[in-house]
């Protein structure tokens, strides 16, 4: 059995999605903050964590990155969850005049407050927090934006299936743990770096991954504030399941390249490696 | 005289950018969403737009890079906002149990709900239109998220300067028309690009801007859901004030190496550039 932090509480999506990667037998701990996950998992008292890295509509989520980059963690692996906002409440006959639920949930379900513009959107700290908190407060004109699990875990009615604004809404979570891992089925890496502010420097780079034919799945530049023309890059690639050696040794390349580089993590991009 | 849309009301961060850019003796006109902008820029009912399209802290803002990839606007001019919120109200002496503003500003203040678990955080459509909304309620106890201009223009006390958790939070802004424009001080193209999926297509772009001294101060790849393995990219790159020419040559050049490209406009980078 192992135990892995989320932030949330329980039937928070990024308990769904913990459940899901790793198997419901075994120990949950929900965290106030994402930060929270990161000390759990430096001081060994959980042996992986899971945090959010990019959603389908809101782009990268840089507190996430900015983690990574300061933390002596390691990604082992990632997944997807496809976002579906529910809302829940205790009746489904009374009007509702208030809904609670996290920023993020309540600005991907902007349409639905255009449309009703007599109910008020107000602010909790998540999604299943904001449906535990409906069940305690017993107001039937109150409701949450949550997962369907939430519902069945807080013993709320679905007044609303699918109620965010774009259908395409996913996220993407990384596992991480301690200690470095290098699982034999690997075919993606993560890496952080800077690189000196010279024209070229960036195709330079990526010359190394095209010459080994590693597919670029994602790259990014985030400029440094306070630095004019300097910016971070985030990058993931992928290799053939053999090419592990091979992906070690471009970035090794890399090194000389770059100012800074850090690797997040070699690990599956399908969930094809199971935690033992 | 000019007619410049914004997303907001009056004293709204956009609204202040806006008046800042085009100066005070110009009409503007506030819309509830970034699409009316593009609206009235299309149909002629105003001269100029402005859109927010990249915060420091949040990163890329996906619903104003779609609207450019929908809409035939072009960019004339980018500038920056160092958003800095106020806690506004009618009495500085009086404990505050409600505070209202835009979801993102709100956000953008968790550290201080988290500090103050007794204020309820209660999402309103725009910073501005709150801090209006709490004189017309006339409630000493309820308080608005907005910018200092909001608190004079509607009348409120400044309860309390700068509570955003980072004070490294910058939101840059385009300038969009409906007519191509190529202002002779130039020196920023921004571009939007689909690739065909083979190793190295991207660095064979790369090469192009490189190959001419080209600074990318840019570069992004977003997945398209539902199409595995596509990704759209977002660049800008800068070019000296003289070379327009070799800028339009190189964009020549790739769009034979690309899918689909969209120029987005030629602009300049820094507001050197006056709107006659």
């Amino acid at each position: 059995m192992k135990t892995i932090a989320y932030q949330g509480i329980l039937a928070s999506f990024s308990y769904l999605v913990a459940k899901e990667y790793f198997g419901i037998n075994n120990s949950f701990i929900g965290t106030k903050k994402f930060a929270d996950i990161f000390k759990l998992v430096i001081s060994n008292k959980v042996q992986y964590g899971i945090i959010p890295i990019e959603n389908s509509l809101a782009g990268s989520i840089y507190e996430c990155y900015d983690l990574l980059a300061k933390h002596h963690v390691w990604v082992i692996g990632q997944t997807y969850l496809k976002v579906q906002h529910c809302l829940l409440g205790l009746s489904k006959d009374t009007k509702i005049s208030r809904i609670f639920s996290h920023y993020k949930a309540l600005e991907q379900c902007a349409k639905f407050f255009e449309k009703h513009r007599e109910i008020e959107a107000v602010v909790y700290s998540d999604t299943a927090g904001a449906a535990k908190y409906i069940v305690e407060q017993n107001n039937k004109k109150w409701a949450a934006i949550a997962s369907q699990e939430a519902a069945q875990k807080y013993g709320l009615k679905i007044i609303k299936k699918n109620i965010e604004d774009n259908k395409k809404n996913y996220t993407r979570f990384l596992i991480i743990g301690k200690q470095v891992q290098m699982p034999a089925k690997s075919n993606k890496c993560s890496l952080i770096f800077t690189l000196p502010h010279v024209p070229g420097s960036l195709q330079n780079i990526l010359g190394d991954f095209a010459n080994n034919k590693f597919n670029l799945t994602k790259i990014e530049s985030r400029p440094i504030y306070g630095r004019p023309f300097e910016y971070i890059f985030y990058a993931d690639f992928e290799y053939g399941v053999n090419d592990l050696l091979k992906a070690k040794q471009t970035i090794f390349k890399l090194k000389k390249k770059t100012i800074m580089i850090k690797v997040l993590g070699f690990y599956p991009s399908k969930k094809i490696w199971k935690i033992k």
